[in-house]
């Protein structure tokens, strides 16, 4: 990922900055990122971003031409424009890893750090993690609806804009996807790649078959045909005809692609041809406006799919676009803080996430209590950068995708299906509560109503 | 905008460009970008992004390190690397002004170039159109339903990475929006910038009053607070209590922001304490969690509001989160080519859009033709890159806005509504719906089913 201008953030975020140091505001906050409630059809979360989130900390710095437009905004006075000159984040951030299943009101990560920082990192941080976490969910639902295909994102076209085309790749692999047709996730990433041919190429000949037959000379270690351009099953006859000619050069046809029709159906009648041909070693790939719904449709038909090109659906999460992923201020120099808007009050204070497993290994609840109050289970945040400086090197994309795994095998098997059967239990520790109950008694005194 | 990667494409394009150069096609081909059907709840969209689509084409180079890693990955030949080694975009682009309303199957853009260089700037190109159309056709809807109020985009934190926060700003200023939250928006673009206060900076104070006071001497020329932190009524009195000392400093209160609860009722409420107090001037901004919809709500109920901030309902495009845009090949070697997939074909050949207007100057109907057939109306597409140069300067993010503008005073009456009255008549000249006729016929011979 290319680093951003640190100016991709919201105005208010500077505004405050300046208020806090022309008051003298800069003693330590602490912030915690978490989701207030789960959308619709979703029954957990799932961790991604983090990597992207540490580097971006890492690397924030204002250029001397963007302090040059900031002063010339006539907006700040010196004391800002001298603070963002030298800024670099000094913070300390704990986190969930990236694979990790959480829930409503679980921090997926805190943030520590002297209160003009962490407010400056709120928008861009946010920005970061909570794509991922939205697209490492959606993903997570392919992957549980058909455990056993070959899943690939194809979905950079529609997603909005370049970095949520190259970010859906990392978080539907790291959920579970075999990999991506975006070539950047392949270099910067190492994710597998996957892909074949568009309609065009075959409009481009006069000849079906010749185009075909031309992909397969040029790709020979990788031919998927693809079927629909004219006429589905026509084009697997030809198919089926081709495939002596390449063979007598040691060419085998993997496989053939369908994207459009009744996907059902066709792949039926496209196994039999095949079949029919001795092509029975030749794998059927789907895709066109698919999503985890059309993944059950396929298995409860028997359709004989062995992958499918996810797209647009996974990219942009189309049946929920956003979470609501906030990012919210829990203590102030020494104090915990609450806010109490209505409906979206928040747990004050710095808070640990523990998770009780039933004796099969599968979750069971989890307890939510004040950071140093230890309690049974295991804990699920850890401290992963100190004083601005990461606390261990990037774990491997493979790593994640294994904890990930891991994390899915754990569910509960109501929140595996599609439209999830229970709610998961998160349960509020009684000293959290009642830390809850003093800020209210403390604002109260401090600041009455009038 | 950074320029991204040339890598930011799906893989089938390259292998595509593999197959052209071994098999020589590198003819001339002609493509064009479209809607297919419109979505839900959308009379039409508009035409957004063209500047950075063209900025791609114009800066297309693969770096030595990126082909390296082409070379590596194995895959492709030597006539491959070299080409793309010393790729550069030397086609024509013809498309419609941004700010120009458009419906379904007409052309935004039409690419002519070699066949490699045509096919593979595909999915970056609808990657970049794709979002800004969206996000346009989304903002347009608030801009129809609240055309007298202040209305700001707040969605950088949830929109889709970092493309995305700062292009929905772009868009949503070029459909009539006042403006933006997101600070590098204002830099590369000159959009202005709004922004005041988070909760958390209320939360910081051990007295709300005091967070209030701190902000307006800090911020004396733009003094709008946050009321819901805790009591929004109360918040409201504290503002009433406050305002005589900071006038007698020459500090105005100029606004009160509202970002929870009942917004209709509070914004009365409020409305009545401000005015009761003597601040009849200062405003009433809202926001959280706000669409098109509420406007048209707050309308209905006579809210006292002056201002909107929209957040992620826009940036996501929250009700239509993607929409059916395709880049399809419509010629090729002189030769007009056509896409037959079931519910998927297209139109072949070169085309322009005729608009005919009724005499008050209302959109009438529009009529799809051969580019080179002359008709009635004014022509909506226009040559603006040739040889690969762009022919004019960019025009002003000013004058495309003020073009959406007057595009959007020339809907007819019912596609100014949220739900469209109706569905725009858009005519397919005899001439086209001929040459579809005779593809198919020279299909059928040169290549019949089997």
């Amino acid at each position: 990922m290319q680093q951003t201008s640190p100016l991709l953030t919201d105005l208010y975020q500077i505004n405050m900055i300046q208020a806090y140091l022309d008051h003298g505001d800069t003693e330590t906050a602490v912030f915690e990122l978490f989701v207030r409630t789960l959308p619709p059809r979703r029954g957990f979360l799932m961790a991604a971003g983090l990597e992207q989130a540490l580097d971006f900390l890492e690397n924030l710095r204002f250029s001397a031409a963007e302090i040059a437009w900031l002063k010339n905004t006539g907006r700040f006075g010196p004391n800002l424009l001298n603070y963002l000159r030298d800024f670099r984040f000094t913070g300390d951030v704990h986190a969930m890893p990236e694979g990790t299943v959480f829930f409503a009101n679980e921090p997926m990560l805190r943030l520590t750090a002297p209160l003009p920082q962490a407010q400056f990192v709120e928008s861009r941080l946010i920005n970061i993690l909570h794509y991922q976490i939205l697209i490492a969910a959606k993903a997570a639902r392919s992957v549980l609806a058909a455990p056993n295909k070959l899943l690939v994102d194809f979905g950079m076209r529609r997603a909005h804009g370049a970095e949520a085309g190259l970010m859906a790749a990392r978080a539907s692999y790291i959920a579970g996807f075999a990999g991506t047709a975006t070539v950047l996730a392949g270099k910067q990433f190492g994710i597998p790649l996957f892909g074949t041919m568009a309609h065009s190429f075959i409009e481009a000949f006069s000849d079906e078959t010749e185009a075909f037959e031309t992909f397969a000379r040029t790709r020979p270690d990788n031919v998927v045909l693809l079927l629909d351009t004219y006429d589905t099953e026509a084009a697997a006859r030809k198919v089926v005809a081709l495939a002596p000619r390449l063979t007598e050069t040691g060419i085998a046809i993997r496989g053939v692609r369908l994207d459009s029709g009744d996907l059902i159906a066709l792949s039926k009648s496209v196994r039999a041809i095949l079949d029919a041909g001795g092509l029975k070693e030749t794998t059927i790939f789907v895709s066109g406006g698919l999503d985890e719904d059309s993944l059950v449709a396929f298995a409860r038909a028997g359709a004989p799919i062995d992958g499918i090109g996810i797209g647009t659906s996974l990219t942009t999460s189309a049946d929920v676009p956003s979470i609501d992923c906030v990012y919210k201020l829990q203590e102030y120099a020494g104090l915990p803080r609450r806010k109490r808007s209505e409906n979206k009050s928040t747990w004050p204070g710095r808070k640990q996430v523990w998770r009780r497993y039933d004796t099969d290994g599968r979750m069971a609840s989890d307890l939510l209590t004040l950071a140093d109050h230890e309690k049974a289970g295991a804990p699920l945040i850890h401290p992963v950068m100190l004083g601005g400086q990461r606390l261990q090197p990037a774990p491997s994309l493979d790593d994640i995708r294994r904890r990930a795994k891991r994390e899915l095998e754990c569910l509960p098997e109501a929140l595996r299906k599609l439209t999830p059967g229970a709610t998961y239990k998160v349960e509020v520790a009684d000293a959290l509560v009642e830390l809850a109950a003093d800020v209210d008694r403390r604002l109260e005194r401090s600041s009455p109503s009038i």
